[in-house]
């Protein structure tokens, strides 16, 4: 059989014809442009669903179903986006508005979610039935795959892993609650931590990788900074660790996924995060006794998104 | 069907007869002696288990299986309990010890996790597919169900949700790890945050209540002096509910069960706590746009250990 998924995202509509072993045969894009409401958003997600399941070649089997990935709280019992901070999309009937132009199986699920399914179906998950995937990027965010299922709870929301407590009374979230994982181990955060250490050390490589302008700050430079033999950047870098690390120990204690997927901008630092990262989780677990989970570095890159929404439906 | 479940704690060992519905039709008890060593308590536990399937009625089907849920860590593949503190315990092969003693099916789980399977089945999330039990007692326990069975992960470790960290760097546990759930909202921590506020406030009601013996406080000492309206009372019991209340809220977040049962000598409390905690909790949640999970207190009591066991077998 074959699927479409649709990633929509912020800036671009994505979507791809894939089959049951999560290979995009071809895929395509559009802008979002989501300003423009969601009745002409979901217009353009429809053609170009339509434009994949075009292109199934013949003896495939056809498609069986279009799978959307949508950021912010969704409700794949009535098929809406709850809201999207993201889209600015607030209880949009997206299921019953993709319906005008399909009859196709129509479902859908939060994009961390989807992007889990991605890396448990293709990726660094592949053949594992429990896995947990974070993505570290401008937010943290968490996909949880239970059996080879997204496991969503009863309301679709579960799995809000960045915003899970690390720090009662801490560092306020972009949520409006305080102590939240996201608030200290997102990219965010640790551009945030970084321009802190530089002004706090004018001598620090961290400035002269940036000449000086912390607006110029990303989360690279205190990684670079650090390799560099950088005192100040090695000293944010181990923080950020240790941050990321606290959250990866509660979800080895909550969760004992088999395998902890890393992914999102920051996982590009590879080994040079997943070794110490591993080590830190590994000794801060409530039990060294058994054989702890896995730590692997995500693999679906991009496509994570189209390949995970159109697993929705295998 | 009818089940015999086994609750091996560190006095007693408890046994049930029990049906499909987790009603115990006979039951009965006899001293663990852990310090004995493994066998002659296997061999206690088998000769309780065949006091109960003798006394299966006729027409019920029989005895479908033996349950036992234990303290610790437990490797449910091979039957073994990996390490137990509390019964001192150290890689006891429970299962093939028992299979000496009888050939039917003999299955094992964590006491917590056995404890949230007897309120699924029979207490207070009876007939929810997903739920959270919490238990505040000496430690905090926790048991996760997910369609109907509890979720133990890829090792049997999961769902050791009082070792969840909400405060980094914060309070030793007796886990050996900082600023675990547990070292702030288990019993054992309300007594030493009572103990801490009445020697801080010598003329509070909390002194008075235990006669000026600080070490006749217990877990019930601080709610007493609330409800009479003493402020030191007031303040401990007021910042108790707030750590506990926070791990609630990374439960919602990560879980989004339909319904969180409170279970453990704190729950005697009732809806004291329980109000106050659904509030802040929900407050505190992640996202305030959809249903969120119940509040409840747990129902089964001491039959819990002896209910969940059994019903480890269905």
């Amino acid at each position: 059989m074959l699927y479409v998924g649709i990633d929509l995202g912020g800036t671009n509509i994505a979507a791809g014809l894939v089959d049951d072993e999560g290979s995009i045969l071809f895929k395509g894009s559009v802008p979002t442009a989501a300003e423009r409401g969601y009745e002409p958003v979901v217009k353009d997600m429809a053609d170009l669903a339509a434009k994949m399941a075009a292109k199934a070649p013949a003896g495939r089997g056809g498609v069986r179903s279009i799978g959307i990935g949508s950021p912010g709280t969704i409700d794949s019992a009535t098929g809406s986006v709850v809201y999207s901070n993201n889209l600015g999309f607030v209880n949009v009937p997206m299921v019953g508005e993709m319906r005008r132009y399909t009859d196709l199986p129509i479902l859908i699920g939060n994009d961390a979610n989807v992007a889990a399914l991605a890396e448990s179906t293709a990726g660094a998950a592949k053949g594992i039935e429990h896995s947990v995937t974070v993505t570290l990027g401008t937010g943290v965010g968490g996909g949880v795959v239970i059996g080879g299922k997204v496991y969503s709870g009863f309301n679709d929301a579960a799995a809000e892993l960045g915003h899970m407590c690390i720090m009662m009374d801490g560092e306020m979230c972009t949520c409006g609650k305080r102590g939240c994982w996201e608030a200290y181990a997102s990219a965010t955060a640790l551009i945030r931590q970084t321009k802190a250490a530089a002004a706090a050390d004018p001598g620090s490589a961290i400035n002269s990788l940036v000449s000086g302008d912390l607006g110029a700050v990303n989360a690279k430079t205190a990684f670079d900074a650090a390799k560099a033999g950088d005192a100040a950047g090695r000293a944010v870098v181990d923080a950020y660790i240790r941050y990321v690390a606290v959250g990866l120990r509660n979800i080895i204690n909550i969760f004992m996924p088999e395998v902890i997927v890393i992914g999102g901008g920051i996982s590009k630092e590879g080994d040079y995060i997943l070794t110490p990262l591993s080590r830190i989780a590994h000794a801060e677990a409530y039990t060294d006794r058994i054989k702890l989970p896995a730590f692997k570095i995500a693999q679906m890159g991009n496509d994570a998104g189209i390949v995970g929404a159109a697993m929705l439906g295998k």
